[in-house]
């Protein structure tokens, strides 16, 4: 009996395991946090690395795009049928913040791989996910016997996505003609469980805010001025209050202006899958449920805008207590947006919202980071399907449907190049994305290398270029 | 022309100022900061340096008082005059906590005198305004010919008034006879400004709450999970933005129960002062005020309670973004209390005003420290006559009536010795008490020797021991 294409990348991925879980471990030693300064040598040094490695598997073209911020990673190997489809793979090499006093029970640039998972701040967020394509190819063209993949395929590993991607959309612009893709595969998300392969039909996108309030020209005493005075950590707090009614919806005017309201039959496709609150709660380390009345929590991480407050901060936080009207106080908010909204608009009404509400005697400076669009995949789209077949034939099981909660900068790929955005993520939500203790679970990892070395066949052998209209 | 007991007085302060002040700026760089557990080896240090600088003076007994937190100097001179009354001067030796970042020209403990003022941590509150009696008693001495005061006088200065004085009352308790006094000064106040010398006649009293909340067990995405567990951070702020309702009224249930509202004849008396609003403003380091509906600035400060946010915390404070639901939040309150309102009751009812507030899957701690009582002085008391008549002599000038915002553990001696608070203080508004660059303008400093060297004599030539109804 002759070897199947599926078992030879089984046994291709099995003989490559260890030296591509080490490559990868050496990847994740290199600190690339894009939101800090202090680490722009290293986002630099992550860049270099990942095009070395890139060459190495066989890309002939390899090159670092410079940005006004940190740089790009492309690369690109045509196949040999000039007729194949072109396929842009886009992720990051760029990770969240982390540090040792966080909670991490090791260095989280030291990966430690234990009882099958290996962990390391962008294990799965998302080095993990963007490397298991070295090894994908090569068992690609060992299944096919080819010497270059089925489809023309390009990478774009982008360093700021952690950082909301500022200057992302201006490269994609930039470099449209280098980009052109029929199909956009976004390696940056997750799947429902270890037991449940799903494929990501959708990303929130992402609007952030930074509002600073000051009053008093420095600390004052509350005793001598309390209940006179405006204080600016009591005006940050009411912002923060009114951002949302009883119902926990957003009351910023014009916040729900255009979304995409769910239809009933996804709501059915959400509501098949085996959701269990108790579980989902583990995941999230959280102790109850709270969010937008009228939707299920799986509706509300997934298809519902919101606003949270990733940091406030204002006036004394040491041991012991300080009896002062602080004189200034800051908050970090983020908003989730679905499709339908427009970030532009959501900054503007947040903007007026705020500044409506700011007291005479507090003076304040609000500024938006670049936002991040919303996407949505239509279900019926034929390249979706061929990204089915090639999870089914890696997991040997019903592949079903989610969203992402996440965001990430697909919807400008999707604007810019005019290509469908499909989600290949193997991530499973207990990896920890932006959390201590960040892992991947290495057998799926290794079933995201089988997924792309499937893929590329399943596209490359797909009736036309494998595209349809986005949406 | 045979010297006048006032010119005696002004003469032995002139002659007497240079070792006076270098005298005050020595105590000044021990940097005895009660609030935090590494200075806890400065605070003791300050209490002994201050017991020696009594016993130098000429106080016959100067003890170290120890208590489960800082230490306690006490010293006591007896008058000649068996039949004199006892006078028990109160004031603290412990200071806020200072550092050079907070916006300090100069370092904070390392006394600078520019332009007739002195710069120190503790310099006005309350080092300069204890240390005006050590010069005080002699000037007082020399002008009346006397070797021991003209009243028994005793002076008690704690350790732990910037930290609430969680010891204080025990103390008070414990050592209440060799305290027993017919009328208490405390030496911890302000007045209205170098030009209109005042007299105060009441403190607030002082309720401070630590609330800290727990969520998630560790930082979250806020993109896969946000919208559907609570946020801690946001649990914080709804807290503070429910602590007062649209009239700046503390919305606490009971909060008011009690308060001792302000008379006719009390509005007018403040009402009297020459108050310009906009130099108040720059007092205060503001750019605008707000305060309870229906008072003006000076009885908010002074006569209403308050409930201000001392500090917040939560999440991400640092440079760029992180894009989490943070794991918890703290909130560090402080409710300012007048005459009438009880401390325990309101801790009670704050502890289930917030418990009622916090929802499902926030784990909470609620912590008070030691609280500090309301005290008011009635007008026509005759000690408050006789501290007039020396304020009028040292000051040359009509002396008007004020209240203090502020608070002090006056109201536990009034009640634990059932004596009358007088409020002896020099202070200005300007002098940045618990802000960078506190000061202590040396010719009201020393206005306040020459009042305390007249003070003695007024109180022991007073008709009956001085003493009148608490209230």
């Amino acid at each position: 009996m002759s070897d199947t294409p599926d078992s030879v990348v089984r046994t291709y991925i099995q003989t490559h395991r260890a030296a591509f879980l080490a490559d990868l471990a050496d990847w994740l030693r290199i600190p690339s946090v894009s939101a800090h300064p202090d680490h722009d040598a290293d986002v630099r040094r992550s860049a270099d690395w990942l095009a070395a490695k890139l060459k190495e598997t066989g890309f002939p073209v390899t090159e670092i795009w410079d940005t006004p911020g940190a740089p790009a990673v492309f690369a690109e190997w045509p196949s040999e049928d000039p007729e194949a489809p072109t396929v842009l793979v886009y992720g990051h090499h760029d990770v969240q913040p982390a540090a040792r006093e966080d909670g991490w029970h090791t260095d989280p640039f030291e990966p430690v791989v234990r009882d099958g998972r290996m962990y390391a701040r962008g294990a799965a967020d998302d080095k993990g996910q963007v490397f298991f394509h070295t090894l994908g190819v090569r068992a690609h063209l060992a299944a096919t016997g080819r010497t270059a993949p089925a489809v023309h395929l390009k990478l774009l590993v982008e360093g700021e996505e952690e950082s909301g991607s500022p200057h992302f959309r201006a490269l994609a612009e930039e470099r449209a003609g280098r980009l052109a893709a029929d199909v956009v595969i976004v390696s940056d998300t997750g799947m429902w469980s270890a037991d449940t392969p799903t494929v990501c039909t959708g990303m929130r996108g992402l609007a952030d805010c930074e509002i600073e309030l000051y009053g008093p020209d420095q600390d004052i005493h509350s005793g001598s001025f309390g209940g006179a005075v405006p204080n600016p950590a009591t005006v940050a707090a009411r912002l923060v209050a009114a951002l949302h009614d009883e119902h926990e919806r957003v009351t910023v005017p014009g916040f729900y202006d255009g979304v995409a309201e769910l239809t009933e039959a996804e709501r059915a496709l959400i509501a098949e899958l085996p959701f269990d609150e108790e579980e989902w709660l583990r995941t999230a380390k959280s102790h109850g449920t709270l969010g937008e009345a009228g939707f299920s929590t799986l509706e509300r991480v997934w298809a519902r805008p919101t606003a949270e407050v990733n940091g406030i901060g204002g006036g004394y936080q040491g041991p012991g207590g300080k009896t002062i009207i602080p004189s200034s106080a800051q908050l970090k908010l983020s908003f989730r947006l679905v499709a339908g909204q427009d970030p532009d608009r959501i900054e503007r009404s947040v903007r007026d919202w705020a500044e409506a509400r700011i007291p005479a005697g507090i003076r304040h400076k609000i500024s938006f980071g670049a936002a991040t669009r919303p996407c949505l995949t239509p279900l019926d789209h034929p390249a979706l399907q061929s990204l089915v077949r090639a999870m089914g034939r890696a997991f040997g099981q019903k592949i079903r449907f989610t969203r992402e909660g996440g965001s990430g900068p697909a919807a400008d790929l999707q604007d810019v190049l005019g290509a469908p955005v499909l989600f290949l993520g193997i991530s499973v939500p207990s990896d920890g994305w932006h959390a201590p203790n960040e892992k991947v679970e290495l057998d799926l990892l290794l079933k995201g290398v089988e997924t792309t070395a499937h893929l590329w066949s399943e596209l490359g052998a797909a009736p036309g270029p494998g595209t349809g209209p986005a949406r």
